[in-house]
């Protein structure tokens, strides 16, 4: 798969990308500074521009969770193609920090952030596609998103 | 605006700066790496030094956790100030990472830290003044303050 | 204190590191792109490899919460060794973030966070081992851990 480019990559994925989201406050989705590119914490956007709700362990059980944690590495995708024009000049992850809505007895963020971060690892592949991470539990999140994620790439 | 300089937007807009804050742990409140500046997480000062408690929805409602929001970015400037010596020094935003201590039901996390990008906006202008963000929902904050942010800026 | 290596200055400590976490998720523990280390998110990893766990302010007191503090601290010196071979390859720490897992009334976060930003001080020298930091309350963690610690360091 390393050998692909990461728009290939994620062609033969057959996943669909949602629109990318416009700013909901005062702030940029992507900035690109030099070699690196910042993504703004996104949600998980539906392609009719709807968002996944609900709070982990509540309204939503874990594998919706993982799935919705994907949604929002589309979302991610989305963007960074409306900013960039291409997921090809983006050479790797370097950080991802992955916030789950969640009950405080809850102990799973890993999974559920995983959801995101094998995407990118489909993308990318297993080394440039992985970058460090943390995983963790939030008392809430706007709109009541299950999940959100926030990343740094490296650009070629 | 964008042809004034952030001190003389700043100046413009009216507003006091509260007194720099010494660190209340063992770390440094600005941080300068090469072209970066390392904000640390700042809370709510107000001239007199205090701080402004309360978590967002019980004892801090939207409009005021808003108008905390911007104290912290008028806590931050006071920082900048304090290492650089002026706020001229600093080009752009980077990124924000903005934290509201609120329920597990508050959604409005984008309205509150609003109140701190927008002072940014008001100070760099429409583009340098607005970087990537998150706003996000904390279980708790030190001191009960009711937002915290950190940043990342780049320098002239 | 500032004249020995950071390995000599751990030496004298007279502490042992855990063994190196190997990543629970899809994640690297350590990351090197030019001159920064980013470091994933860390658990406080015994020596026995197990993992200290209990919310802090219920299972967890103040105290223990520092020390627990400290020994995220230890396991990242241990990624760090593990990805790097030594710690004399770091030049200081850029930024901590700081993540308690507690109750929605705890206030004392900095107190927690000290225990793993002395230990650096400790490594790297009052000036060198102290970066800009966040330390704040999560609603939840993995594992039930009762902090968990990110950080950015720069290399020589």
């Amino acid at each position: 798969m390393e050998h692909n480019t990461p728009e290939q990559n994620f062609a033969a994925l057959g996943l669909t990308l949602p629109p990318a989201p416009a700013p909901v406050g005062v702030y940029k989705p992507c900035l690109t500074d030099g070699k690196y590119l910042f993504v703004s914490g996104h949600g998980p956007v539906r392609d009719d521009k709807s968002l996944i709700t609900g709070q982990v362990g509540r309204e939503v059980n874990l594998e919706h969770a993982k799935m919705a944690a994907r949604q929002v590495g589309l979302t991610i995708l989305s963007s960074i193609k409306a900013h960039l024009g291409s997921l090809d000049k983006v050479k790797r992850v370097i950080k991802v920090f992955g916030m789950v809505n969640c009950d405080t007895d809850f102990e799973k963020h890993p999974h559920v952030i995983n959801g995101c971060s094998e995407l990118f690892a489909q993308v990318w592949g297993e080394d440039h596609g992985v970058g460090v991470r943390s995983a963790v539990g939030m008392g809430s999140l706007p709109a009541n998103i299950p999940v959100e994620i926030e990343a740094i790439f490296e650009l070629h």
